[in-house]
């Protein structure tokens, strides 16, 4: 059964690979009526494009959206909306390696056992570059939330290695290569990147998501609660490894006095005196602002030499030149922030029908 | 939209309250001739059961389930498995209280801004005893993935408080009280656990998954990956704050030349040297063992005084008495392994209409 | 993959085989606050239940329904709805013939074909008493629309062999045993079933709907669309082999300007002067009423001897005593609204994303 | 909630207008290593084409395919197969008339109720155009089910206007423009057609549906039954008012004894001997014929004046010229062929999880 669908009603089905002719997303069940042009989907697809800094890949990719459908004289109008981004530097290059020996730490040899076939160009369906497609329809979640509700999420990088963010400006973090709120360790972490990346290595670290102003109610009990449908969006992506809400793992070091959140009045409204929780209590919002964190591996394409065996089972050494990601986290957050951004709308679509 | 479905091909639906009639599952899919008797279910069932030692509650529940259909002759014959526990211990009590004041940390709150009403007898739907019915449905899917596999679940306590589990001992793990698989750490975190009792309060930790013998091939990229299917079993779990595979937040300290697990050939076949990634690749099973931890908040029901707001929205105090988990991960270890097992399950049926 | 549930945002489960235990329906995603009794569906289950009349079978089954979740003082809370019936009237009777020999026109073959084992005691899943699951979810779905709406759905038999209505009076369709609106019509289609059923044989007919108040704007295009989902909801029961909207299968004799509801001007209010299409354009409802008409085939169940072949594969005559319904239309009436009312609530709750 | 996709694993999502800048397709869940051309899916694309004779609309469209995603070298790679067509013959006309007036019989009014907006350029969304990726999608799942069972799907006209053919040749079919497998008759439908079209009017209809080679076990219960789902899937093409399975609404005639297909050993094999029911028992294939009838209704698309109302709910006269089908059945054919061929597929791998 095929899994390139997420959402109910809100629901985004991706396709491409990486170095097919194109790829593309159709977003089916947005409500009509919302003004939605190019330009809403390019701003975002840009914060995602390969080559914007020293840190992530020198792939240059114009990744032009064009909206083939659902959209009329600016409007949405309730049909699905294709978007569609023509690849254009597929470098005709030799694949000779990759194609018979399987890549450490990449999808190689799971999608040969599973469909005993694959596209193996640039890693085919399997690539980071399919997340182009959730970017494209995760600014259309951003704009409705935004435009309805003024929701608003803040991804930024949290953890690099070992430097760790300690000040949190949001104006700062799309002013840095590493979409860091603290500049101080944003420089710091840039000169680590740039040391592993001559080394031909990657490193890993954490980013944090903010979502303010939450629309109240969205979560499904018992088994589509608010955090299991954001759990499971970022474990989509390829490289997060861990998700945590609130507290998360430090919740080892609470006791329940400590972690409940006090439930007080705010100007007259119901809401919690701290934020252990991250927003969320029995897998439903009650508008106050969702905080996770994702652990983001280092990138699994490196130039250094591997142990890996051949498809035809011999053992062997394996390095893959090419142009890569040394920090991935910078490119993973407006992935991650659309995921975040399509969860949401379709939690609030679903709300809907509590009548 | 409703969320009470779990799994697409191996289909879990629960329904019931607290304090309720019955609660019960239907397991709609599950292959047929499988032998299935009631004490399949109920040696599983046992094991979440409410009663069973000091660090849990002291409520009284029989559950004993009874199978209404989708079984003939011993084995099940590929129509919907209806699973139902009558609820026994309903004491009589005063539910005044939660019935105007919301608890903190609780899901009072949020179910009346969702839904507008809510059964407040015990938490209704939002309470724990919920998940009896998925361990019913788990039950299923793991005898079925062991017979057919020989896949295993192994679920055990890794910390307690600031206590951690430094041993791992599969054969001691049902043999004390934590669920702990180094009994020399067993016993301090129930030393801390009932001290903490004492106090009226809870204490949170982490517990850890490993599953043998997995089966090849699971996983549907690029939604469906085996971690995110995974991860939002867990997270629908009410005390999960926090989810990861294999090293997890760990790799932040980690390079792409460390983290990436080498291919190599053992006893001629294709697999992993190391498994940083813990078992699976892309979204995808490769065979290896798959290695998941939890974070587990204290649990919310605690006995000190709290801090809230009344429905009527005057500021209160609230002070619950009652029979509560002070450490619920021992209970919880079922219930995620259930989680697991279904995921699984789920996915190897999925794994079929690769023809 | 397996197919117990119908619809998607209000969702209907059902469960039980003829001889088991029991059988039930889980409906999850009604919406919160709806007043709900067991009289509710109790009324539109005795419509449905055996022994009301000599034209059906005269198996004896008081069918009460219990309400075990999701309704709490007097409402329903927005969680699923269980509902149980336990099987009383299973006679001890001997199976053996049933056990070895496929009956013609019976799902016994298909069963075995599919799953190679079957639960032969009555037809097991795929006897007709399964549908009484059906009514108790649509008995829900109706109350609700009919609150909200005022919507009402009329099923009465159109025809019973070459026996057809001629008045349409729908007061008097509960007053006779085979819910025919047309009194004199009534009186001869029930001579011609008792006379067939004397002969052990069995007769088909067509029986109508008329649905009134409809809501506007029901359908999901360009697959979900209204007739889409109607249609099926109808051949999902398992005596219908034709279903058609508005003028149905006479269209072949209707040219496009004979066909095509002009749109006029009522009242202020737009809407159509004829409504050969039964109500709904472009997959979408526009307010005015559903028509639709399904074929109903004779009941497969007869006293004649037939040929038949044995689960081993040789040739055989079989002949089945027991208690069978010579006209099944009056009994397929409820079931069918039932499962037109899941569906339009179904729709109602998708319509409410359109936002 | 969102309707543009069909299917659970082989899974169809359709997008785009008629005048807007493509249409195409998304099918997810294609088995690896079907072997697939561009030329597989155009020949049957060929078929549905506009302008292939008189019967049908003179409006020309090349209706190339590419394939964008999913195959590489030749082969399926288990991943989505992304199908597009550009529009071509956009002719810039005037679109005041039906921008402002309800065509009647079209969506253009029930689009308007349901979404508050719409693309009111040939029919936008609701127009026949979209069924072109149908037609692709299905080509799919024809090749894989041809390859793989030998399975068949073959449409003809059985009845235009009063004309009915009389004699089943199925070689002739593709050879005549009416699609009819009786040639004399086809010549007297092709007469009738031209005349009605030359008086700017349109004709309804009746085409039958055989499928040859069905795999065994196909279909769900309870709700998913073959028939319910190929119901749903034949009544998702807007033209279509009826479906019926064998006997059909020919039901009302027959008494148990003649409509329940005996069953009977045909060369060792357990078959039936008649097939009144159209090849499926309790919603079940058991690889007899599968025999559908569907009712279409004359296009709507006249040339006639007719009575209307304007978006401000003024009364009107609306004339509409343009180049439109006077029988729609011959280009209904490849789609409705299309659409019994996904549902097919759907099933084929639904049965696979049957292990």
């Amino acid at each position: 059964m095929p899994g390139n669908t997420f959402g109910s009603l809100f629901r985004v089905t991706t396709w491409g690979e990486s170095h097919g002719p194109a790829l593309g997303a159709v977003v089916d069940g947005c409500p009509p009526k919302l003004p939605l042009s190019v330009k809403d989907i390019q701003t975002e697809l840009n914060r995602r494009k390969p080559g914007q800094s020293k840190v992530g890949t020198s792939r240059k990719e114009e990744d032009n959206v064009e909206i083939l459908s659902g959209v009329f004289e600016g409007k949405t109008t309730g049909t699905p909306i294709s978007l569609l981004i023509k690849n254009k530097d597929q470098r005709s290059r030799d694949y000779s390696i990759i194609k018979h020996l399987y890549r450490p730490g990449h999808a190689d040899l799971s999608f040969d056992l599973k469909y005993g076939i694959r596209d193996y160009r640039g890693g085919g369906r399997s690539s980071g570059r399919e997340t182009a497609s959730r970017v494209m329809a995760g600014a259309i979640a951003k704009k409705y939330l935004h435009l309805k509700e003024k929701t608003q999420i803040i991804g930024h990088t949290l953890q690099v290695g070992s430097i760790q963010a300690t000040k949190f400006d949001p104006k700062v973090i799309e002013k840095n290569p590493l979409r860091c709120a603290d500049l101080t360790a944003a420089k710091k972490m840039e000169k680590l990147v740039l040391d592993i990346k001559k080394d031909g290595d990657s490193v890993g670290g954490i980013a944090e998501f903010l979502v303010k102003n939450v629309p109240k109610g969205l979560g499904e009990p018992v088994f589509d609660k608010l955090e299991a449908d954001l759990g499971k969006a970022l474990f989509s992506i390829g490289t997060v490894k861990g998700v945590e809400f609130g507290e998360g793992f430090n919740v080892t070091n609470l006791k329940g006095s400590d972690n409940n959140d006090q439930i007080v009045l705010k100007k007259g409204k119901i809401t919690s005196k701290t934020n252990y929780a991250g927003g969320i209590y029995g897998g439903i919002s009650i508008g106050t602002d969702i905080i996770i964190r994702v652990a983001v591996k280092p990138a699994s394409s490196i130039l250094k030499q591997q142990q890996t065996v051949s498809k035809t089972g011999k053992s062997a050494k394996i390095k893959v030149d090419g142009r890569h990601d040394a920090c991935i986290i910078p490119r993973l957050i407006p992935v991650a922030e659309s995921m975040i951004a399509i969860t949401l709308m379709d939690h609030y679509l679903r709300q809907q029908t509590i009548i």
